[in-house]
């Protein structure tokens, strides 16, 4: 009937001056919760998409990468992952990734928001699968910052999946020395901290290096890693922080057993369920460009920063 | 947090080349009928607006603007309107300002998608302030053309309140002259016609002058009307035909007696019931400028026609 | 070529939840004078348009619309016009339809910025058609308020032709009451000051309002005018101050013969050389609707105000 | 003064559900040339922009990873570089990035349209940086393919830098078999073709995949290579194609001793010329995920592919 462009929108804002516009076929839920702005749209290009304060969290066509790239690194790198806790990650999709191993026994996930994870858990079935289900899984509704602080256990791998660092809002704290020191107090001998990390390439990075350079702060391996996320238009950045292991380096060798050898208890291997990460994918995604590690090395002089990126957290 | 744009928009195309862009408070309904494509949005400027086949019905803040417009120059041209048909109109304000009229007796509105009509009963009080339980409302959803063809009920007033005659869609047929030559058919003595009819100022007219053209087959007397609608981002025509009575020279004294002497059985005089109509609105909506005028006498030339306008009806 | 919306756009902010998109077609200018930031884009709607900080002056399908209501009412309603200041008018479309009158012996045009009023004079000649070369003109590339302050001449017309009135610009100074205190010493007994007045309809009406007060501070008689101007998606409001002549009761029939007995000294009549204005477009623009009076005569509560409107002048 | 968004944008159409938007600062030039719609405006996020037909060609802030990539796998795999032939490549910096080997003797640059290269000559001075002045440099105005057809030159590098092939347009024949078999006739022995790409992801892959497989029917070996870049808000694709050499197992070491060894005739080495391409950049690039490689071995089942994604060459 309407011959003209299709009449709705999700736009989301880079800068004052960039934004991306993304035509909505539903309105699955838009309202707050007691912390955020939440909108489930199902959109033409990317499936359904999960908006948080205006800014896109994941969507349905290519949550894999995003989810496989920020959990899988770690997990791998880690001889014997056991004990994992997730902070943030309520689309349950961090959550997915990580039952693949059969080495995990128990998976704490923190979110802060019990409406957005009743969101999720309700209009997202394909991100979660039934996730939340799994008996090793334990769901606490709490401030990440605050469990971590008060637990007595501790964990072989820990991921951070929460909203962009931003100058206000709930995860804020969740990007500070202080933070980054209790969780180092809570990862077992040989654990890894994995953290989503903003965009990073050679043009946008001022977020990442400020989380990277906090990071840093506390612990004294901190990787940056990146890959292309079609529907966040942008090369987006995760940081792995450990005491020793170090994802760059482990060997391909290793990587394909590994890949061969964890998985489910039933079932095929790690290997057969994964569709984007390999060990090409872990190899490419570690391996940065002469721009971005200029970047990362502090070759950058700070003229070339770009001048209205959102402001970091440092 | 997000201090960009906001992040939902309605966009209404008014051609490829003119597009205008709504901020989205919150959804409330967003899905397809068995005819159209409906949304019922909440916005920041207008408040709710319902959209169908991605084009603004009306709006909360200024729908009084188009419905008093629509429906009270011919209700007060008629001595004594009694039997009222409503063709269209779902949202049920057609129907809201047609029983101010203490006079009328029965009201029957057609509407084609019972599903819309429901979905306004529900999510749009502030259009029909309880209308639809008048119980000298007689809803029928059905099609217009037919209901015409097939009853043997005539009316004092009628009218014919649907979208925009665009290519295709469900109310092309409600603009032919055959159905045009029904509709008078079914007109009591002095009845009379009125249809919205798009935009018309002497750049944007070719839809309106269709219409006008067509109706002008059938009736003696025609009048086209224009008044500013805000969240149509344009003036908007309306057309009244009829066999002789002629809303165009209604002495202002004799409106201004009726204003005075109609309303509803109980309550205040009509005068006190409206918003944007008087007998000022009523002498302005009539009185056109000279390059409509122009327009409406086919003094202008085809090649002043905006070239990508949206096609007509003929 | 390239299938999707054409690329290339000039966005109008209403607020920061409205907007309007006007494909452009062709960049005759981009850049800054002294004073302020200045576009002329051919736009494929509405030809070229002159855009001042981000907002449309005029455009070429419509600023006969524009220009013959901001000039003729006043000039109509003076006895004889000779002596004519405009303050602003930069396209030299107001100069055009002033010297449409044989009577006016001199045209004082006073305009802040030299650079604009040249790019007008190279990139706009269907605006001005050659009017700054008329002998009966004086330009004056200067601050109107030092004009009036400072000069002696006396004037039967004066018209204010600026930028809207926003929160800083260059026009801030030309809508405050103390200028049009000056502005009044200037005017000849039976003079009339025009001021272009920014939105007046039932939803948008803050600026029109605050302007008409501080006029109202000032004259016995201020008027409010409006016409619907399609490039502007709005209805334009005007006023016109004096301390006798009232547009607004001015007769039909003197109108008319001084619509027949003006002109210029060669050539048809005034009446044959106007598009838009006529006796119906005169009493069109002077007869409000219901909603609009009250909110000229402050009837409308403040909590009917849009939350987002751009602030006025008060 | 407007505190809205931006009034200025380019919008770079996706499919007609995705499109991105780019504040623009000045219009450097918009028009048509013989043969196509240009635009270099300079935005506030990229720096200026070549746009032709909609589609952005390049930017200012990040040619250089465009202009990297696409240059310089070629150039280091073969063994000594001495003729090189460029189609299209208006910008100059494809020439800039050649031009860079000492051991080049002699580039043709064939572009088919003079008033666009001469427009880059003119506006673009940070792409071509002065290369048109070589005088190793033959550019010729002309048709690429017939080009092809009728020179009896032939090259150790044969780059081609032109527009997306989509439905339409000048481009189109330079992505065909035949035009393929005329260029590998043109290849002296262990020369290799580079074409730019489109993009290549896990969800945008079609056009890239259909000139893949148009190279795989003329050349043994063929390789595709990403990288992301911003101002495309994609990750895109190259393919190179050669009777033999193979930049994706060129190994570390040569490809590190030759950017040592390689460089202008006068000056620092190749290695410290680059911004983007490095070892690490060239291992990257080749080395693609999981997905992709599915793509490529064309084991995604058709319904995975995009709805409306722009068609490609088949």
């Amino acid at each position: 009937m309407n011959q003209g462009k299709p009449p709705f929108w999700y736009s989301e804002t880079g800068t004052s001056h960039e934004f991306h516009n993304f035509s909505v076929k539903a309105c699955l839920f838009m309202g707050r919760t007691a912390f955020q702005d939440v909108a489930i749209l199902d959109t033409y290009e990317y499936g359904k998409m999960l908006i948080i304060d205006g800014r896109t969290q994941s969507a349905e066509d290519d949550e894999y990468i995003y989810h496989e790239a920020l959990v899988h690194p770690a997990m791998l790198t880690h001889p014997n992952p056991r004990q994992v806790l997730i902070i943030g990650g309520g689309e349950g999709a961090t959550l997915r990734e990580v039952l693949l191993y059969g080495s995990v026994e128990h998976v704490v996930m923190v979110d802060l928001d019990r409406e957005l994870v009743e969101l999720c858990q309700k209009l997202l079935p394909e991100w979660h699968e039934g996730a939340f289900e799994d008996p090793r899984v334990e769901l606490l509704c709490a401030d990440g910052k605050a469990y971590v602080e008060e637990t007595r256990s501790t964990f072989d791998v820990i991921l951070i999946d929460v909203c962009d660092a931003l100058e206000a809002g709930p995860a804020l704290s969740l990007y500070t020395e202080s933070f980054y020191r209790q969780v180092r107090e809570r990862l077992r001998p040989g654990g890894l901290l994995v953290v989503q990390a903003m965009e990073l390439s050679g043009l946008d990075y001022k977020d990442h290096l400020a989380v990277r350079d906090t990071l840093l702060q506390v612990f004294p391996l901190v990787r940056s890693y990146t890959t292309f996320i079609p529907s966040f238009w942008a090369e987006w950045g995760f940081l792995v922080a450990s005491d020793g292991p170090d994802p760059a380096v482990l060997s391909r060798d290793l990587l394909l057993e590994r890949l061969s050898a964890r998985g489910p208890a039933a079932g095929p291997a790690l290997a057969a369920q994964l569709d984007f990460y390999d060990a090409d994918a872990h190899a490419r995604m570690f391996t940065l460009p002469k721009d971005v590690k200029a970047i990362l090395n502090h070759e950058v002089p700070p003229a070339e920063a770009p001048p209205e990126g959102p402001s970091g957290v440092s």
